[in-house]
């Protein structure tokens, strides 16, 4: 697998001792044991990709593929992810105090989160080096996008989970009818079993021995937002942050466009680059308002589960971001992002996951604290489904009434104020 | 409100007495108390709709404005709706034996039903007529449909709902910041009060008094598939069924593409409409196969309830456009609405829920019955979205285990048969 390979259209590079290799499932570079990263010949990806070019194409995640690690666009397992709606968010800007704010809603994806684009790539080059099982250790959104595109794609799917997971939180993977392994532990240990499997039975595990190619996918949030914003870069990017990793892609995927002439000169290097993480779990949040490198944090806790993440393995490089962008990070509270999930269904009609809530927590003390300016052309990335989580939401606007039409004008002329599943009438 | 106004780019018809009028919310024709139907005005739409019109807008449920009820596009409230994938099936076709199977996947649609698309122009009309308050009675798409479309306008939402409706059916109209009433019967008894509200309070009744207009962007499913088939229409079309109302907007849609020179001559014409209930709750279907009109039935019972209606409004024509184009229509079981969703999730990546899982049932019978051939250019429509019903999958593929490799090994090589969250190891 070890082939130096420059004139490949894309190809692995250790960030650390500089090899090449065309192609490789590996988990790090093994000349080194350093952190892999995928690069585009730019050069030869502009012979055809071009603004013309792409409106053109079929409006799908693969519109780009100059710059996606796919060698046999046969192999492009298509869902219809991707091409998800970016709406003005007009109602929620004058809350906030922002005149051109943007959402970028990819809670519509066939599975229900933006992992759809990454494990659209990963999956593509899973099948391109030959194998036959994907998997990977998931509590939720991973696991049900893995085990999608398995089933489109007819390879088998093996799911770790931690025991103590919520049933519903699975029921999607089952469906596609992925093998999901309940791991007595928590996620940690399932994690460490999924990648001891990954090694043992020479399966491609997406966030593990795939990831290089699998991190690359989430570029195309980014370059979907370009096209919709008519070739412009946005002011200012606001994600959520597990790893930190989907950051450092959108960073990516600014660059990669600019570098093709996409976009215009100076359109990525004016875009400040904003974080989210929960409370409890603000290990890049932290580093950012201390100073200094990212600290891991032993027991993350906040109720954005899904980017949860102790020890975010590219939070460092997401920090870097985030500095030389003059952009910024915040650590909303539980409580704020509950808030932030109903501020956001309640003025744009989007129903999101924690995670969105996040992010959207963020922005609001972003804006507030003047950080992101009224004028700022801002996108917010909402990456999740609130179907995912619907114990979430408050019930103080559901009343029980008798089938009588008093009742109702009781309870719409609020003589009877509203009360959780209280009788009125 | 009574303007009789020929010269409109639309216009509502009374089906009944044939007279026409520009706006009005109400039910039923004021004259003759028989049903409306909106009508365009096709010469007038030719002079701006076409292939190469469509081609250049904004890919969203307004895209073909010039056949949907709204006078000025300002009141089209963008909520991303629309423009959902339409995927070529053939892990799916292979097993039914259609070798052109396409679904048009609407599970993915801002609310996640394509309850999206009629509620868009119901609302539209519902802004444009002065309305401040939409309501609705639901147990579920609709009322999450509604309360979204409220909040991204900015107008109140009153949804009636059965007390004996599941949480989790709600949680999505709650977070929206609707008003859920829960009245104390069934859902019928919850109609009747939400129709007798409307009425009392002058409120704007999606599927009441703003039928007509509602019933317009169910269009649009037809209008983008057409589209995404480069202009063709195709063979055949599979719809679920509850008051038939769907089936006959897209018969609908087909003819007004082919009036307007969108699609060519014949096209529309080519068409073999099919019908999905499910069995218990097939008043429709049950006229079909013994002939004559729709008998309704009093306490229909299937899984599929988004689509269990005993009195189906549009019943005798759907029927009539069944017959018409020599299509059919099926009313499949419990057992094979359920195995359908699975199928669907493990051969294409897709989940649904039960309507959706009752048009690939009926989709199912009908391939092996020959109804449908194995050449015929099918596309299926999904409706729905899986994540509102999780219960119904199985948990047959979820195993227990110690956090040992060799427990994974015993699994993956089914020394230990797949148990129901049975411990191996």
């Amino acid at each position: 697998m070890l082939f130096a390979l420059p004139n490949g259209r894309f190809f692995l590079k250790c960030r650390a001792c500089g090899t090449e290799f065309e192609d490789s499932l590996e988990a790090v570079c093994p000349e080194c044991f350093g952190p892999f990263k995928v690069q585009f010949d730019l050069e030869k990806a502009k012979e055809t990709l071009s603004r013309a070019s792409l409106e053109k194409r079929k409006k799908n995640l693969w519109q780009a593929h100059e710059l996606l690690p796919v060698r046999d666009l046969k192999n492009a397992v298509d869902l219809g992810a991707g091409w998800t709606p970016l709406v003005r968010a007009q109602r929620l800007g004058k809350i906030l105090g922002l005149d051109n704010l943007w959402i970028k809603n990819d809670s519509v994806n066939p599975s229900f989160s933006f992992k759809d684009r990454p494990v659209a790539t990963g999956v593509a080059r899973a099948i391109e080096l030959g194998k036959k099982v994907v998997s990977c250790a998931s509590t939720g959104n991973l696991a049900a996008s893995t085990a999608a595109y398995a089933a489109k794609a007819g390879l088998e799917c093996v799911v770790f989970v931690p025991a103590t997971i919520e049933a519903n939180k699975i029921s999607q993977a089952l469906a596609y009818g992925a093998k999901v392994l309940a791991v007595n532990g928590n996620y940690d240990v399932a994690n460490r079993l999924a990648n001891e499997a990954a090694d043992s039975f020479g399966w491609a595990a997406l966030n593990v021995n795939v990831r290089p190619w699998y991190a690359e996918g989430e570029k195309t949030l980014v370059f979907e937002t370009c096209q919709q914003l008519d070739w412009r870069a946005p002011d200012a990017v606001v994600f959520p942050m597990g790893s930190g990793g989907l950051l450092c892609e959108a960073h990516k995927a600014f660059s990669e466009f600019e570098g093709t002439g996409v976009l215009g000169q100076g359109e990525a290097g004016k875009v400040k680059f904003f974080g989210a993480q929960g409370f409890g779990a603000g290990a890049i949040v932290n580093a950012f308002k201390q100073g200094g490198k990212v600290v891991p944090i032993r027991n993350p806790n906040t109720i954005a589960k899904s980017i949860a993440m102790g020890a975010p393995g590219d939070g460092d490089a997401a920090l870097k971001i985030i500095r030389d962008s003059k952009g910024g990070a915040e650590d909303p509270t539980d409580d704020e992002i509950v808030g932030a999930i109903g501020l956001l269904a309640r003025t744009e009609g989007i129903f999101t996951e924690p995670a969105g809530g996040a992010a959207l927590a963020a922005l609001k003390r972003l804006a507030e604290s003047g950080k992101i300016s009224r004028g700022d052309e801002t996108v917010l990335f909402i990456t999740g489904n609130g179907l995912k989580t619907p114990e979430l939401v408050g019930s103080q606007n559901l009343v029980s009434i008798e089938a009588k039409l008093d009742c109702v004008k009781a309870v719409v002329e609020g003589k009877k104020a509203l009360a959780p599943i209280a009788a009125v009438c």
